[in-house]
């Protein structure tokens, strides 16, 4: 193999997008309209190329009479016809409109899909209140490590809350509660007065405590999605000036939504605005939401709960893209962290073979030290593997000051199924995979105790292993470690010249004594594997 | 067009890189040694692959015998035969070897290639003084704007200065008062004495001064090369809290470079060490550096040096990569700024039909907006171009925030030709071309007065041309403005349905507005190009 398959797989032939395919998926919300286009590899590998988004408040005046205003479906009409003519000039074919709530509940619905069909050319699928559950769920459980617990759906017309068992759906409900409908119905007055939000927060109150099936267990979690939940998100971090810059598996306690409540409660729609974080457009509902979404986070005796950027929309995504040999299976990712891994190193290109190589160096290596002599756990072993996979994608920008780039895109990609601690670690052990001492940097808030030393110590294994096939070719196939009491030796399995292998790591010796407090001595050995 | 060609250029069929060339270029210097891979295709775009670096010193002890000792070529050798192997496991075959000041001045110089060649397989070729200081011009007149003026490129054993003329070279001189040389001669004490500074100063001044035709005119730049300079760079930016982690274009002034100097003369190598930006490998050597380069500004009477981080190694690149028709020509680009932008643009696969419709667009309105109206300068047209050009380049990372992508990328590629301060607004014009306000950022200490205004105006028409052809398919082909006393009128030629970009453009009006000062209203009309 040679050391420039990376860049063979920069160029033409291996590229896992020359067979791709683009699906638009259009979102008619009760609140917004959104398009989003993805590109895909059936089973292999995806990504968001494009996005328009509306605020068309379809629901607009519906609260009362459950009748789409003509204002509000000429804005509808309007945006879909934008969509349509987006997806024509872009040549993209393959269309998926779906309505929620707002159309769902609307008694002139046939009227108004009968006119979108007529001046868009568009079919719009109307997801019943469990269907809009289900896609919302299936999105969550394959793009976080949800096993046992809830999904908490909120758009701007309805709310819909799953229980999950196993990673499958089990009950599940929507109540046409969503922030629009709760702003219009309860939320009259600018700011709202007391009576009002105590009103809402007493109705909802009454109607989610009635879920007999909705209450939190020991080792439970609750995963959120919607536009509502996400602005109180990015609120929660403007207020503690989160390093982060993510909102996916962002997790906000109880105690901060309310925070949060309390102050948008206070402030009229216009002071709202002035909030840093908020959305303007979302500023006038943003109580609403907040308020159904303490109250149901009350009722279900959560006190935190776990951000999804995704949603609906990919949860429809997924059923095209995971196509499973039997129709009838819910399609769902084996493992979501290993797959977000890949896709992560499928999206730049990555030298596979060579990460896979040193991912198996890094993990013999774990594997082998005994537990005397680190302070890693047993669950630190996938973050090593996560680093050894995408050491090196930050080739695929420049390759001076590659690690840092390969941190970059870890940190601002997407690795769904960790923690945002988990992502920070992997970022810093492909950020110091080369040089420098590796230290937690701005994400020490974020750490739990011990994590430093962690960090020094797996850092280490994946500096060694880059230095023993740092020509790339896979000369050194094994390693073998042998320890001492103040002394560890190192031998490199080799097939062919191994001078390159022993060179390299001579030089880093130093990062593995400074690690573990031994004296590294390392040794050169045919390969008998 | 489609507006995936963004994603086919991602794709196999149009990639720049699948007719590539691998060169490796060998530099043997007196102070280290360095293994550089290039991949290529001609003429087109160019990146650094890989790159290996070691400390070799194999002038230590040279200075006063002109022989290479024992140790010193032992270790060389040593570094030859591994950057051999590396080659060999990497499949290259094309290796550009050469050696510069330490073997050139060896009375011992044959039997030690002889060896290189026998052991490593490798033949070196040996550069005169003048061909070191040819292919360090030739770096310099193509990374930067270098019209007039001088190229200083200081190394371990040697530094040359040679006069530019109209991008050509003229006098060049070759003297062998490199660091570690000059080093080893005269400061060796440690910390180095008052009287050792002071002779190798004075030494250099005689030698320096005697040179006629290096004198600073009006109007010259000097551009700088070589380690040394770089080290002294990293200090400066390090005292300074420079907001940029770039070399390449940083201009120093000859008092920062003497205050640099006067702290190195106080410390010992060991406290050198602990400066921040200090390499340890260079802390030995950084004094005597230091007082080279501030005695060869003083003696051409330059008060700045601007660096290059390019330099013989590329100079020998340069010859490679651009083929002239004539071939007595000097292997010049014939315009720097715009093939550092074509050749970003080409390593992230930009949509380059997308990109030059969208510098068209921004450049047709720049001109036709009256002088009244704006604060910009005609120089600012280079920069709304190459904004243009590059703003979507971060889609090469994600689509989702691909703004803050593209901005990253420009910061941390490189675009030789453009100072720090350009290169700092285009990466901003790029950053908000989307959304958000723009401002200066942490970029402010870097800008000239009004640059805040000057953002904020060439922003709005980079962020009306991205809403104009939104779809990306050029169905806006021209741009027509009207000016009222407070009201501009926007009038877009489009040919076939130009309703996307109209609905784009309309959303985003209010930027154009609080940019001039002028209402803006856009209309539409059959192109007639």
């Amino acid at each position: 193999m040679s050391a420039f398959q990376h860049l063979d797989s920069l160029a033409a032939h291996s590229d896992v997008y020359k067979d791709s395919q683009h699906v638009a998926v259009i979102d008619m919300g009760s609140n917004s309209f959104r398009l989003i286009v993805i590109e895909y590899v059936p089973n292999l590998s995806f990504r968001v190329v494009d996005e328009v988004r509306e605020t068309v408040r379809l629901s607009e005046g519906m609260a009362d009479t459950n009748i789409m205003r003509a204002a509000a479906m000429d804005r509808a009409a309007r945006a879909v016809q934008i969509y349509a003519a987006f997806c024509k000039a872009s040549g993209i074919s393959d269309i998926m409109a779906v309505g929620t709530s707002a159309i769902r509940d609307a008694k002139n619905q046939q009227r108004f899909l009968a006119r979108l069909q007529a001046e868009t050319g568009i079919a719009v699928r109307v997801l019943s209140g469990y269907e809009e559950a289900y896609y919302g769920y299936l999105a969550a459980v394959n793009c976080t490590t949800l096993q046992d617990g809830y999904v908490l759906d909120m758009g701007g017309g309805s709310i819909q809350i799953s229980r999950v068992q196993d990673r499958q759906i089990g009950d599940s409900i929507s109540f046409p509660y969503g922030a629009v409908r709760m702003t219009e119905r309860f939320l009259k007055s600018d700011p709202a007065t007391y009576r009002e939000t105590d009103a809402l927060s007493s109705f909802l109150r009454k109607e989610f405590s009635a879920l007999k099936w909705y209450k939190a267990k020991q080792g439970m979690q609750i995963v959120g999605e919607g536009g509502g939940l996400r602005q109180v998100g990015r609120l929660v971090q403007k207020m503690i000036g989160y390093p982060l810059d993510t909102m996916h598996g962002y997790q906000i306690t109880l105690a901060q939504m309310k925070t949060v409540r309390d102050e948008l409660a206070r402030r009229s729609v216009a002071d709202r605005k002035k909030m840093p974080g908020m959305k303007p457009d979302r500023a006038d509902i943003a109580l609403g939401a907040t308020v159904v979404l303490c109250e149901a986070l009350e009722a279900g005796g959560f006190d935190r709960i776990t951000i999804s950027s995704q949603g609906v929309r990919e949860g429809l995504f997924y059923e095209r893209f995971l196509k499973y040999e039997q129709d009838d299976a819910v399609p769902l990712f084996e493992d979501v962290r290993q797959s977000s891994v890949y896709n992560l190193g499928h999206l730049y290109r990555y030298q596979e073979k060579h990460a896979k190589h040193i991912a198996s160096l890094t993990l013999s290596m774990f594997d082998q030290l005994p537990r005397a002599v680190h302070q890693c756990r047993p669950a630190d072993r996938d973050l090593l593997w996560a680093a050894s996979m995408l050491h090196d994608i930050g080739v695929a920008i420049d390759y001076h000051d590659h690690h840092k780039h390969s941190a970059y895109l870890i940190l601002n990609g997407s690795l769904p199924g960790f923690t945002h601690r988990e992502i920070a670690l992997i970022a810093l052990l492909v950020r110091y995979h080369r040089k420098g001492a590796p230290t937690l940097d701005e994400f020490a808030p974020m750490m739990e105790a011990g994590d430093d030393r962690r960090l020094i110590q797996l850092c280490a294994l994946l500096r060694l292993a880059e230095q023993i096939d740092r020509s790339r070719d896979g000369v050194a196939q094994t390693v073998t470690l042998n320890m001492g009491g103040d002394w560890a030796q190192l031998e490199l399995g080799v097939r062919g010249d191994g001078q390159v292998a022993l060179w390299s790591v001579d030089r880093h010796r130093d990062v593995f004594q400074q690690a573990f407090g031994l004296e590294l001595e390392v040794t050169m050995a045919p390969s008998n594997a």
